[in-house]
């Protein structure tokens, strides 16, 4: 996607040297746009685990660019002292968000890539099994968008070429991703297409994800946006302000539960009493195939001090600074998810195209 | 209610100067507990404009409060002077919130009362009428706790007497009144009467209400609270964590409409989705008995400042600061309201007792 004018990933690696991968260092959004090298495992691991870079599909692009590092930083006279050193490494960047499904899954993926080839090939293998898994994760994410886009095109159609408004709810953008997003593709394509678009984003407290990185975004792709606190969606679809409402996963079981951001079964809910289309936008890898019921699902508790406490920019001083909402010594409670269930939900957009929210549609696009 | 371990109003006269009406300056909870002497007409203006005082409730009170001051400083040589100082008064409060019903509600009533007496006992009676608007608000909350605790109590009874957990949004507490407040005095009543319970308090943005002043109300009068992002009520719901939501309302039409701080909507629908009943607690003076759709309710929209930027306390230099959430350019849309269809309904609790939100219903409760 765009930065300031220029085409951009989260993550790329340095095109004059090929021991440097570059990050947006994301903890700046909005506030500043910060680059950061990454050159050893140990950067690696400090930019997943201090979340300078997040969201499921980055996580495991990252992961796989950092198995690629180790590579090269690897004593490579010895294969014994070699594998040693990978599976160390390997240890240590799962450590860092055990939870991450996609982390284990490029780290194992690229594990398993050098395991074909001789101690000499290792390098340039590594770099190309890591390009890959990044490849892949944005042209998943295109593919949603052009399967999302199809929607899209529809209610445009049926507005006759009228505004399409739609609400998004956190960050499920291209910052979750390598590039174009789950939720936001749909969006960046249908704007691609010559389709009127607008979106209402909501501020997703406690952090923020909406107001700080899904609004940054759009500043910066000119997508025609509106930001809203949490407690307006209901009320903009009770006006009719909102044609579809399009948001992501972090896990949607093969039964249809979608588990997101906290508060988006509350918009899921409001989008039902006004019969406005709620659709989930996932890569096939967000997919859970062993959970069934939404109380296998565990939701992370995070501490209480992000409910406490905003952050943001103090412009008096230009410097990114907390300031205490509550009562010094008030209690606070921070789900960080929470599951919709398939019954509010209109359609699933994966990679593959668009199905229902149960099993057996499930099962078919998937073949499984 | 209780401040610091000492019983407190919202406003009340000075004890040993009754030329002096005081009030807690609530903007600068809860981190600054502030009491401000109101000594001229011009004084009580620029507190209910600036918000020193709000919540229709203790707005009234204090135009009340307002008039009896305006009489304290007329001329009372001259009938003619008196009656256009008071009438200028007058003109003045009610220009400050122009949208506020109390506001001239309070102003005209003391008006009427005035006309009954001689300028000799004007004084005497201004005090007496404003008095008894403070006395009536504070009456009719605690007549709204009393009406409120018998829920609780039946919810308590059939939980065996484990904690009650009850849901709220934004402030319709004692800070909105005289004393007691509307959604919150049937809480405070039920601990008075020994009942376990336990609040979650939405953070209630882009304003935060219910972090800064429920939080605060329950801080200091030891209501057991627990304060969360206001995308998390349909998750508690589902997790069986809720068993009645108590919220106040700005405006009930009397065929059961319910016009409330933005986000309100959003939590009936989670509590009908969830079996978890859903109150809403009013003086008699929050009854519209003229509108009767939602679509005759006009909805503030705020400032989008408010959704950009939040205001709180930074620690390390001990003041209010606001910092910046989104992009710099962000647009942003604030609406202040929403409206809560009856069907989503359970009850309302006023201080005539507690009735279905239907035209019948309410009309039988009041005679009308």
């Amino acid at each position: 996607m765009i930065v300031n004018g220029k085409t951009c990933r989260t993550i790329w690696p340095d095109p004059d040297n090929n021991e440097i991968i570059k990050i947006i260092d994301q903890r700046w959004l909005p506030h500043k746009i910060i680059i950061e090298d990454l050159k050893t495992v140990d950067d690696f691991a400090t930019a997943i685990k201090d979340m300078h870079v997040r969201g499921a599909g980055l996580i495991g692009a990252t992961a796989g660019y950092a198995m690629y590092i180790a590579v090269l930083k690897a004593p490579k006279t010895n294969p014994g002292e070699f594998t040693e050193y990978l599976n160390n490494a390997a240890q240590q960047l799962i450590a860092t968000r055990p939870t991450a499904v996609n982390l284990k899954w490029a780290v194992d993926r690229m594990l398993e890539s050098l395991k074909r080839v001789s101690l000499k090939e290792a390098q340039e293998e590594a770099f190309k099994e890591a390009t890959a898994i990044a490849d892949e994760d944005a042209e998943f994410c295109k593919s949603i968008g052009q399967h999302g886009l199809d929607i899209i095109k529809k209610i445009s159609e049926e507005k006759k070429g009228k505004l399409v408004n739609i609400l998004t709810h956190c960050n499920a953008g291209w910052l979750a991703f390598v590039d174009y997003g789950s939720a936001t593709a749909p969006i960046y394509a249908a704007q691609e297409a010559g389709i009127a678009v607008h979106v209402y984003v909501d501020v997703t407290g406690p952090r923020n994800q909406g107001a700080r990185l899904t609004a940054w975004e759009f500043e910066h792709n000119n997508i025609s946006y509106t930001l809203v606190a949490d407690n307006t969606g209901g009320h903009l679809m009770q006006k009719e302000l909102v044609d579809i409402v399009i948001v992501g996963t972090d896990r949607t079981l093969y039964t249809g539960y979608v588990a997101n951001k906290i508060g988006t079964y509350l918009k899921a809910l409001a989008a039902k009493d006004n019969n406005v289309p709620f659709y989930v936008a996932l890569p096939s890898s967000t997919f859970d195939w062993k959970r069934r019921t939404p109380k296998e699902i565990i939701i992370e508790e995070r501490g209480g001090e992000e409910v406490k406490y905003a952050r943001g920019w103090d412009e008096s001083v230009g410097k990114y600074t907390k300031v205490l909402l509550t009562p010094k010594n008030a209690k606070a409670a921070n789900y960080a998810f929470d599951v919709t269930p398939p019954y509010l939900i209109t359609g699933l957009i994966t990679d593959k195209g668009v199905c229902k929210p149960n099993e057996r549609a499930i099962r078919k696009l998937y073949n499984k």
